[in-house]
């Protein structure tokens, strides 16, 4: 009666706390809660808490995050990074202590790191040779900021497909900012100050393309007959708005199941070597076509 | 070098981990996600970190995840109770050790309890009202298990709304479902399955009403017109779909900083006696009327 199985002590013993350090920028976004489920599903049934923080895409606040998780001496660390995170130094604790840590999405450039992505380079490519072969010319690329590994890998994408067609690439198309839901009227009203409008537009999330099409339709620019519209995620919000919004699947449930059982094996001791020699874990994402982007119906 | 200030002792000492643990239904869910991040933004920054599990709506794994929260020690316990969850016995290990729970949004009904939660009565009260004054007559409500206290609420209120314009209560017109994004057309087979159409359809989420809507659209039934729509959370999808949607505004994440707050209010001593006497907190929240619902313009 009132008597504990001392899991506490003997996992002080053990060194072990059973718990995994989860930071990712923002909670409240609906690919980042994707992640976090599947995290959470692979780490509950293997016996491992997750312990969560944000960092509110601020990189002290990353850095204070990833203090405390080490304090409170998680087993692991699973990271996205937040958009101004400079390097790795901050983590060189875990690093030091051979405590591993695995980025996943947003990952750093580090030799002894490991990351779990998308082939953003490839996602972008498709998506932009997509349009391309709708027959747009002018093509208006929405991306978050280029020091992103996702955003620079999008971008070179993006370029990649307009010199395989032979069309040169203009900077004065590609709009650089946060991704927000209510980013749309800004986006077109940028748009509709250009000189030539443009015939299509790569947005590099769903709801902000969502909002993009709204205020589009505000302005009687027909989706996708004037200007044709591609996001990305394949959120939920993709498949409600209309026309419904060609998309990459971006399996983030998935990304999370991948990067926590790669986490738990090498705990484990099942996979120790394969974790320290793996640089990079890709995962397949589409292009869904749907009516958006399809000027040739 | 290489030492560790030794917090994690120190806490076995005072038998405080600084751990919040946090059991929800689904962690993707965009309500759910919001909680969580007010939660995580006012327990880190009064140095507590947030250990996470979801009962994947399984009453099982409820029973599972709290024992196993229990285990990990965790200071305080921030609840929303899964669809199936029976009674408060599974959280006797913390009544009787004195670990202050508290639950939010899905509620135990509980003599010592306390729970954060909106008043959803008057909330499907107002949605219910608010379609009525705008001329429906025949007002379809899809929602969740009413076993659950959210939903057991919001159809009280809805009844009482009818009560009060002298519109007799017909169960056929109730839909008790689970909400998904793709109920849509479900929701809607059963509409135009009915002998007389419905003029109004109040769905307890805006995933949930975008997908009818869409679903509507394509049986070309107008909204509003034809049926005036109300969904439930404010969800961003709400302001997205075409016509947006009028919604109940659900303060997820004001709801996540104030059940937190109390928490680490209790656990540092400033407010003991408050928690326990307090067995409700209700937040405010409030109709968007916007043009799914307005018949009349």
């Amino acid at each position: 009666m009132g008597y504990q199985s001392n899991i506490f002590a003997s996992n002080l013993r053990s060194k072990k706390t059973k718990n995994i350090g989860v930071l990712v920028p923002r909670l409240n976004s609906n690919f980042q809660s994707s992640v976090i489920a599947g995290m959470e599903k692979v780490a509950n049934n293997a016996g491992f808490n997750l312990i969560i923080s944000q960092s509110l895409e601020n990189f002290e606040k990353e850095c204070s995050n990833v203090e405390s998780l080490f304090k409170s001496r998680v087993d692991g660390l699973l990271v996205s990074m937040a958009k101004n995170s400079n390097g790795t130094k901050h983590f060189d604790r875990f690093f030091n202590k051979g405590i591993p840590v695995i980025f996943f999405d947003r990952v750093a450039d580090c030799d002894i790191c490991t990351g779990v992505v998308i082939d953003n380079f490839n996602a972008s490519y498709q998506a932009t040779n997509h349009l391309l072969e709708q027959g747009c010319k002018r093509i208006v690329h929405v991306l978050g900021n280029t020091e992103i590994n996702i955003y620079a890998e999008r971008l070179k994408g993006y370029k990649n497909a307009l010199t395989e067609h032979n069309i040169s690439y203009d900077q004065t198309l590609i709009i650089i900012m946060d991704l927000g839901e209510d980013a749309g009227e800004f986006i077109v009203d940028q748009i509709l100050g250009m000189e030539t409008l443009p015939d299509g537009l790569f947005v590099s999330n769903d709801a902000c393309a969502a909002s993009c099409i709204k205020h589009l339709k505000l302005h009687n620019i027909r989706v996708p007959e004037d200007i044709a519209v591609v996001g990305f995620n394949n959120d939920p919000i993709s498949r409600l708005v209309e026309p419904n919004i060609t998309t990459v699947n971006y399996p983030g449930y998935e990304m999370g199941e991948i990067a926590m059982r790669n986490l738990i094996n090498h705990l484990e001791g099942k996979d120790e070597n394969t974790l320290s020699t793996t640089k990079k874990i890709t995962l397949r994402s589409e292009l869904l076509v749907r009516a958006s982007s399809l000027k040739n119906n």
